[in-house]
């Protein structure tokens, strides 16, 4: 059944907006919301096609479809649009044109493979969440460590219920979403919550030179990921220790801690003057 | 003259990365690479295509083209690679394959437009500078007030020299790049630099629907920008009293100062089980 109405969002019950970046159809939002099934009403924008590494880009040069999409799960249809947009355009959209009013909550996932450390910046699962907090609305982000679509996802939905729950109970600080990360384990061998801090890490990056049937080179992106960071307090330990990790995260860029000491740099007199 | 040969970059010369997100062919990366001309070696490696508002994504599906591209500035010809990708897709490719040696320095801009307040996190310049800073370069992005491809960049020109002969000189602090915004005032009533945090801002969007002929509906993607924040201290308060805005930066989006009360919450005991 494709509901082409708008949908009915009765103002008693909390209003909650899913999304991701792995796409509509893949199988992370569908068991994200069967982990929410029952918290609210529970409505589904997310992109048409897989969008993962968009980091926060959005449409700005050409217009958006939004499609009715079917999107069932156990306890009957949830109403379902997709966007042929990124992530950060699918909740700008659902939350400013095609919900009656403002969600309560934004929950983004669940995450094919983690959004730890400088992942975050890359990620187009924490981006949807950061535009809904943008927007001044409670937002959480949810990834599972297991990349691929195949993973067993129970730990992941039974954490993603509480947090969710905890958080409409609770609100969250104005500007400030959660990052949460689920380790790849069983649902009852995960240890409980460690509130951390994005870990310093990076990519060693190989690109790999290849001709084509012209002769004329291209490249592919490969490399692995390296974990700068022996801290105890940052996501990558929390999840290698069997934690569900939660990041509160913000958007607010400024590096506050070097402002003064630039301040007192000599901006104008390089003595290099054209 | 196209140079599809490796660039020289001799070893008691700086080596400066430029990119951009307008693309190479965009006015602002030649007026940049014109106002550096002398402090270095230039190299170019800038989207092939306008790459606004792409954030920070990156290209992992598919492969890139890097093609020898004509780039000319009034003192001879600059080595240049137009890429098929995005601006951090050119950061990383720049840096790690088609160079010879790491840039000690890479600028990214001039953007035709302002990268203020919540803008940062949308923006294609910014997110090349970012690159650059998670590769342990130091980076400076610069943007210019004036949208459109027709202003008068010499402010923004002799300001993105001083800066940039500064950080060369100086070094930037790890993990810290500048966002530079210029007002779109004569160069000569530039007041100088300050050193600013981003401001709090939000677009208010509003999407505009249209029906095809088929009379399906399709969005556009409209709105206003508007600065929630008073302070003086902020990039927007500098540019309007016709200072340059020096924001710097970091990629570490960790909310500190909400994660020791965030670990005092319940998150297990919600009452809500499935």
């Amino acid at each position: 059944m494709l509901q082409s109405a708008p949908i009915d969002a009765p103002e008693d019950r909390p209003l909650i907006l899913l999304s991701n970046d792995d796409g509509i159809d893949a199988p992370g939002i569908r068991a994200l919301a069967e982990a929410l099934d029952g918290l609210g009403t529970l409505a589904v924008v997310a992109p048409m096609r897989e969008q993962s590494a968009v980091g926060h880009a959005i449409t700005v040069r050409d217009p958006m479809r939004a499609e009715p999409w079917p999107f069932q799960i156990p306890s009957g249809p949830v109403w379902a649009r997709a966007v042929g947009g990124t992530p950060a355009d699918c909740v700008k959209l659902g939350c400013q044109r095609l919900l009656p009013r403002r969600p309560d909550l934004v929950v983004s996932g669940i995450n094919h493979g983690p959004n730890t450390a400088v992942n975050v910046i890359y990620s187009g699962t924490v981006s949807a969440a950061t535009e809904a907090t943008i927007l001044g609305i409670d937002a959480v982000a949810v990834s599972h460590e297991a990349w691929g679509l195949g993973g067993d996802m129970r730990g992941a939905q039974r954490w993603a219920r509480r947090i969710a729950a905890r958080v409409l109970a609770g609100g969250l600080p104005p500007g400030v979403l959660l990052n949460v990360n689920v380790p790849d384990v069983e649902a009852d061998a995960l240890k409980g919550v460690e509130l951390t801090r994005q870990a310093r890490a990076r990519w060693e990056e190989e690109f790999e030179e290849r001709f084509d049937p012209m002769k004329r080179p291209y490249y592919w992106l490969g490399g692995r990921f390296v974990n700068l960071d022996e801290g105890l307090d940052t996501d990558l330990h929390a999840m290698s220790e069997g934690f569900v990790s939660i990041t509160p995260i913000h958007y607010d860029l400024t590096a506050y801690e070097h402002l003064e000491r630039l301040a007192g740099w000599d901006w104008a007199g390089d003595g290099t003057e054209a």
